[in-house]
């Protein structure tokens, strides 16, 4: 809880819901004949609407990115870190959109919404939905909010194939775009590891096929699981071993179950805190939109060739220690919009923390993105045109 | 099957069992009053006793390391490649014993077993065995045998920690060592590991606390898990990328949560032929010795001190793909041996396969295991005293 405001806080924020009514044709063949998506904004929209950047978020996020709800608030937004007045996403220059993505659990028309037709919560008959189905949904929030074209597009992981997917579809509608610890699609191992993901929830009695709302329970155990198997992937093994090491609960090991490392601890806890903020649902949902993404697939697997349309300028981010989509993952990037003769930057960062470290404000990180930005402020191009 | 037992396999074998009636104090506290352990051997002890070779095995292995039961068989036993005439642990010349470890699933007295005391199925029952509880009843084993000193004890993974164990607590009974892709101690992602795979089978409501068999029926959905998880571990991301890729199992997505992707498949059938063959108390136990594993803990946190009272030859061998036990943890032991003043060979073999290639015969691997194995083979050292 902040007894002030800090100065470089985009301060109090208030979500704000967009009602569409324009069915929308998603990529698995189901139309929402209607949904909202839930979004905050930060700073001002300039006269000619140039200023706009546009948040994605990852698989577990939401619209909440920046600033804080009540001044009871713990925490600030997730990228609190990244966004506000006089950070690398500057709210004296930016007016940036940060929403929670269709099929979140966030207030966005997601499993835990009533569906309209039959008067019902969705539960797990909410459609499959994909990186393409957000990018169109995302561009019609843009079309009501009056941006034509964004300043830039920024995301973190899945976020990261939310911008790469934005740059392909509507090149027109961004100027830039920032890729951050993302992958142009999953690995195999990546695909393994959501399905042991979704199969502990799956696997949870709990669950009820998706429907353990009408039976009133959640798959606390289940959704607990996932979420301990995905900290581990966000975490580097050297940052898991620098947190805990093999740091024991007592001063003898007892012999049993419970918990003999502290890490057993944390995770546990981990497991059971993300129970008590996310559906099981969506969290599904999510993890397979990571699956399917794979831009190149219908180019013949030449990434390049998908990124042909691409008119924007393109930062990469990497971080050494990450695994969960290592450097090699963002360098493919880069190397197809290098052979697709497209403007790119890339840094790659020294970082500890592994996956997660896209959250952390890591100086060269930082450094990278406010200089990425500068050069597409309409503030800065002004300057430079004085 | 075999049609014809092939002239490199050491044919047909058949389990023997040692029971032990002198009780066995555990790391834990707890006393074993009696158990038996299981085991086969290849080739001919020689007459001074000299030739013996011990395998040790890793968490889900058993004592059926070579040939056949029955000429049914579907496939020989699981390190058939390196055991045999001829083979890198040739049985031309060793007396090879390969058991089952106490707490095992597959005739040693383990979890499945009846508990004397009570005359019911030990369950969860079955106390928590160590690393050093292995090494005292092997060496018991080796008694019965009338193995005073072995030629050289051998092991992979959680085998590999038991060789080093052998070493430091009776140093006069081996005369080398071979630890192959394993780790001093475990790292604490692979106790996060461990603990997400015994959460997964704890949480399954079929575990009863581990008194699954009281209730008649097994853990199948949690043990599934475990073992799913586990298997993306084993493997490198090459390696699962090489394999399946992003091979789909239908033309197009169908959007659902059933098989999209054959790596799918491939994990879900994995997980379910585990629970047919392993028992989940068992697994439980052998994640927890892992876990437990530290011999460098009681002298300071330095492994050259917990070294100090080994007088064996060394090989390690590590893989370079291997990032469950990476060669980084390989070198650790190697550097301390090196710091301690030990004869130690070691070899970092380019392989794919992640931690799995310690289970193929990769031409290097073999002939390092070989060439380490001839050193101190009774008949080459009698040849070279010719």
């Amino acid at each position: 809880m902040p007894d002030t405001i800090p100065v470089d806080s985009v301060g109090l924020v208030t979500p704000q819901v967009a009602e569409f009514n324009e069915p929308l044709a998603l990529a698995c063949g189901q139309t929402l004949a209607n949904y909202q998506l839930v979004y905050e904004t930060y700073g001002q929209l300039n006269r000619d609407a140039s200023n706009a950047v546009l948040i994605c978020h990852a698989l577990s996020g939401d619209h909440h990115a920046a600033g804080y709800h009540t001044m009871a608030d713990r925490k600030p937004g997730w990228w609190d870190s990244a966004i506000g007045p006089g950070k690398p996403i500057d709210t004296n220059h930016f007016f940036v959109i940060s929403l929670n993505n269709l099929g979140g659990c966030c207030g966005s028309t997601g499993p835990t919404s009533i569906n309209p037709a039959t008067g019902k919560v969705w539960g797990a008959k909410f459609p499959m939905v994909t990186v393409e189905d957000w990018v169109e949904s995302q561009a019609r929030l843009a079309d009501r909010l009056g941006v034509q074209q964004f300043a830039a597009i920024i995301g973190g992981s899945l976020g990261g194939m939310q911008v790469l997917s934005w740059s392909i579809r509507y090149p027109q509608r961004l100027r830039a775009a920032a890729i951050i610890a993302s992958a142009p699609k999953l690995s195999t191992q990546n695909i393994a590891f959501n399905e042991v993901a979704r199969q502990s929830i799956r696997r949870d009695p709990d669950f009820f096929d998706g429907d353990y709302m009408d039976h009133d329970t959640i798959p606390t155990n289940g959704l607990g699981l996932a979420r301990m198997l995905g900290h581990i992937t966000y975490l580097s093994d050297d940052s898991m071993g620098n947190k805990f090491g093999r740091q024991m609960r007592h001063d003898q090991f007892q012999y049993h179950y419970d918990i003999e490392f502290e890490v057993e601890s944390y995770l546990r806890y981990q497991g059971e805190a993300f129970t008590k903020r996310f559906d099981a649902n969506t969290y599904m949902l999510m993890t397979k939109a990571l699956d399917y993404f794979d831009p190149a697939a219908d180019h013949d697997h030449d990434l390049a060739k998908a990124l042909a349309p691409a008119q924007c300028d393109f930062l990469l981010v990497s971080f050494t220690t990450d695994w969960r989509f290592s450097p090699q993952r963002s360098e493919e990037i880069v190397n197809a919009l290098v052979k697709a003769g497209k403007r790119v930057s890339y840094a790659k960062i020294e970082a500890v923390e592994g996956h997660d470290a896209f959250l952390f404000p890591i100086p060269r990180y930082m450094d990278a993105l406010r200089g990425f930005l500068q050069r597409v402020s309409p503030v800065t191009q002004e300057n430079s045109h004085a």
